[in-house]
């Protein structure tokens, strides 16, 4: 940390050994934040967040999971108000897509115009890297598909993926258990399995919010209290070792 | 607190664990603020302030209950001069969201202007963030609802929530006398207990300033020092243990 | 001070505690300037300074009153050149508003006018705080009104308060002899007696300048000289204990 | 001054105590500059400076003294060419006063718009508080008058008035010997004998360049050498002691 | 290290010895980024990247290889966002040319485009240095062509080039085994040999992208894996002694 | 040196005696510059410069002498890029005097335009003072002048001056040397005896540059090499005993 | 050195002794560069520099020598893509000359242009002084010139000079075996052995590139390898004793 001192006050200063310390500073933020994750069937497409509330807050709005469009979710990790600024972006510029091109943007597209503008807070002063991570997940002329964007500006397309705390052990969980014929179903209780990964009641679903966007509807949905139970109870499929 | 020293001189910089320490420290001030609370019933909703006042200072004049519109009301604790701003802004927004649809604006919609508002004061420098949560209450289309703000650009909803000083262990209390299906008159003597919660005298009524919009009238109305002494008769009712 | 030091050299930066100390350094300029006092009667409202001035200087012309309008005046403690450039926009918005409405601004109004500007102060990079505290007295269609403005933003009404070096004792001391039937003669009496209160001379009016605003007349007027010696000697009523 | 430091690097901060120390900062470039004096008397206005020139400086174009309309001119002390900036200004908003109204434009106009000008520097950054003081003296519709800006934006009018090095002594000296009766020609051998009060030679006029403005003709006039000696040869009326 | 402290902060600051240290550590980014390689043929160019990729990241979408045009493709070394939106830039340019002469831009051309932007970002204060280079490869009027930009601004053309970690030994490699009579087989094979100089298997191919514009095709093609397969295995041919 | 530290990083900044010091280092940038020399004649005025040029230096083109219009002549002591920028100011603001008042602008003016010119410069944060001293020399209406500028801002008018390295002693030189009523001869040949003051050979001309302007064709003419040697045949008239 | 810290940081600070370091910085880059020449000869004007290139550099392309427009080249040392962007600015004027006037641009004009830039980088904060050191030269008008312009925004006249690493050593060189009346094909030569001073092979033309601009053709030539070994067989006559 000493030698960091000095180098790590601005995103625009290098260290001498190459690193942008804000940058790496940024991605801890993400870092702190609940897990969230994604996961990629051929059928379509799951969010899903952990989100712990207070006894009297409103469960019924979610704060970490946004509808973008039509067709694309976005989960987020990290600093929140970040992930609302970004996703008011993103709606903006999707709406702005259709109307421009009279149909709807790629999955693809927004993740890169998200991850262009992280960006931008790297590489000027005066401005913060975003302190947030979003999984941008969605069903397009392509197919199904999710996106990750980082405090780098960075934008990588992955089959099932989480960020957040503890997002490191929850990956390797994801690998071990994810292939690309999963069904939707089994990639719901397997979101639900991966959250749950550290937790002494693996089915628990107090804490978990979840939406899906099907390759057949092609639309945001929210996934019920009572879907989510159903789900819950198959997550011995994916029993960690 | 050592170990913060140089990463927490501007909001624009993260510190090596990813916090950004001016926001915590705006925290800091709405913590050192006197305790604000809004109150959720099915019958429209109540907040109020703790609020002392100097000898010859004239009372009639609220520094931190504000009308919005005729429908929503504001309850701050914090740095009051920025509240006084932010409930201009909002004004402003509700009006002009009025004439632009001819209707009345939504509770969430002003709430979510006013944290996207906070949020820039922690992304850009040459600023510093708002020293101030407010409590923004409201009736709307759907219904009564309370939403509460905070520096770092956040905004959630609640049933029944304490913001300032003291405000954990208010909480704690609300928590557990709140229900949901508490009437009018209730909430405003629950109100009333909760800024009571450390005080000798649990019904005192002289440094409470209160207001509700009632479903009924959808009007924001200031409660009279009356009315005030009536709620205060019944703070038995939530006594703490 | 010492833990203060780095957290209070811009007012855009908090401290550790939520303290923004740039704002409380203001307050300190203004406790370094003379007295300024306000009192309101039923019959008006009374506005007065403690001013000395070198033998040469030209004693006719005030530094601490101004008139802002027909039925405002002003009286200032701390950087006086501060509060000369809030009087003229004061002047400025007063007209402008007279203007546009062909009525009066109320005091309210130009208050919250100055409370505002010194707000910006307190928020943005580049400036310092107003060094000032401004009492605003007048009289409009609610009637008679006093207003004090701080360094941080706040506006807060009273019905007779001190400001500027000594103001604390002085305050107790109005909060023991005003009473809100008071006569605008024994206002001005009460003004000169607070002003000397810790003078040898409690009848002393060589260094004080005085301006009323009566309820009947609704126009500012600088108190004379015979005037200020004839209210002089009724001080002797608001003998200090 | 060690407890100073830090907090008087620029105009924009406050100390602990509430000063501003740039702007005493600026005071002290103010007391290194040689003297300038203005001088009221009921036939009209006198200005004088103390001007060292070198051996081969053109002795007929002095730096201290300046015209600023026909019936005003100016007398400064400390960091000249901010004073011939300031004086430049004077003159552009003289003759827009004159093209507007019609008519000359007011001493204490002029002298307000100076300060102004001077506050400004002292609460933005970027920028340094003027380094000088003006006497600005004039004859108008009401007369004779005589005012003085400083670094802080402040103006006062005076009877007579002495600022720079050594003026608190030549402060003292003009209070003993001034009365508001003094005619023109022994208001010029006041200023002679208040700039040699610390030299042996009384009578000196080598270094003094000097103008007046009479209430009669109301236009600026440089006074010669001749007439300097003539003044010169009554500086004995005001023996000091 | 020591000794470079202070001056290595900005851009826009010199060292005593006249070194530029903020662009030397950007240098240090690009030597932290995996290897990309550039080759040219007689009868086209090759462009090569490593891309190590997570288990469950979606591998048709290379990060680190760029279609810029028909006739342009860039490898990237370093941070790669930056690489992205200089990437969009370029592709800007190039149609921007297209469009006003209506013919394909030079591959110099771009490559100056590229090097004049990342100069723009070594002379002014308030951004980093771009802290990638590129190397920008392409058939045009002019034959076959190679160039390579880094942070500095400076582009210059190579027959065959790496550029990241481990490009010296790379660099030397290629210079005992590159000759001018290259086929484009060849220099596949070659562009692998080189990516896999210090791994034991010399002909893996899992973590290795290429692409290719033939000089016949003047198209840009990602080659594909069975492609790759094939070239693997002629790697001997570049046994590094 | 000590107590100056902080104070004298920008011209923006006083230092608790009332100094600027980033001015004053300014001037001793004028200090190492070679000597620059003006003389006045009744019949004209001379500027002359020490120049040492480097063996295959280009000789018939001067750095520190500069024509300004038809009339006006400027020599430079100091930083000479600077003072080309504000010779090439001076040309254009003298042309633009041309055309809109269709006569020639007076030299005092020019030098006025400079003086302000540096003083901005002065004043503002974000540049540094000029650092050079000019010696504006011409004919106009009003006869003959030689005007000097400095860093500060400040502009004097002088019957002869030397300014740059060693001008303390040649000042002193020219002070007991100079008469008003000195020939335009001797005017040259006693810049040539100042130049050489501290040279064993009293006559070099190799390293001087000398120009003049005679009242009688009021345009500026550079003094051949032959000229030079007849000047400085005579500069035993000037013997510094 | 020690001395110096703090007021080296940025062009916009002088030292207490009235230097500029950052401008004496920015002349150290110019050392670090290779060496660059310019010979002038009645016949026209040589440029060189020493280049060394990597093996697999494509040699056809010099970073450090440019041509400007027909009649006018540039060789740089130093930091070159500060060279190239004074060569584009450079290109631009000189065609904007050549479009207003319909006259080739003078040498001299566009040496100016460059210096004017290299100044303006040296006067304002936010910006590095230019890296580099430029010879410019042409035929025009007034016959064979060459220029020289340096990080501090100088431009001087040179017959023949060297800049770079090793100048000054070169430079007397030049200054012992240059002479006005020297052939084109001897200036060649001549650059070729000024190069070489302190190489073993005298006559070694592997690291040069050289360029040609003929009184006759007015047009930049580059000097082709033939030629160049040509001029190589002569360098004899310029044997460094």
């Amino acid at each position: 940390m000493m030698t960091s001192r000095g180098y790590d006050m601005t995103p625009t200063m290098y260290s001498p050994d190459g690193r942008i310390y804000q940058v790496e500073y940024a991605m801890e933020t993400v870092k702190r934040g609940t897990l969230a994750i994604g996961v990629c069937s051929k059928e379509g497409v799951i969010i899903a967040v952990e989100e712990k509330t207070r006894t009297l807050q409103t469960t019924n709005i979610t704060q970490k999971i946004f509808q973008v469009d039509f067709h694309i979710g976005v989960a987020a990790a990290g600093y929140i108000p970040d992930a609302r600024i970004q996703v008011d972006s993103a709606r903006f510029y999707s709406q702005g897509s259709r109307m421009t091109y009279d149909e709807s943007v790629e999955v693809a597209t927004v993740a890169k115009h998200l991850a262009d503008q992280s960006h931008q807070f790297t590489q000027y002063s005066g401005v913060r890297p975003n302190g947030v991570s979003l999984i941008i997940a969605g069903i397009d002329q392509k197919g199904e598909s999710i996106y990750v964007t980082d405090p780098s500006g960075t934008y990588v397309q992955y089959a099932a993926i989480a960020i957040g705390a503890g997002s490191d052990d929850v990956n390797e969980f994801l690998e071990k258990h994810y292939n690309s014929d999963i069904s939707m179903d089994d990639a719901a209780s397997l979101a639900i399995a991966a959250i749950n990964l550290k937790n002494e009641q693996k089915d628990g679903i107090d804490d978990i919010n979840m939406a899906k966007i099907t390759t057949k509807a092609k639309v945001f949905e929210t996934i019920s209290e009572s879907d989510l139970k159903n789900y819950s109870q198959n997550v011995s499929k994916f029993a960690s070792e």
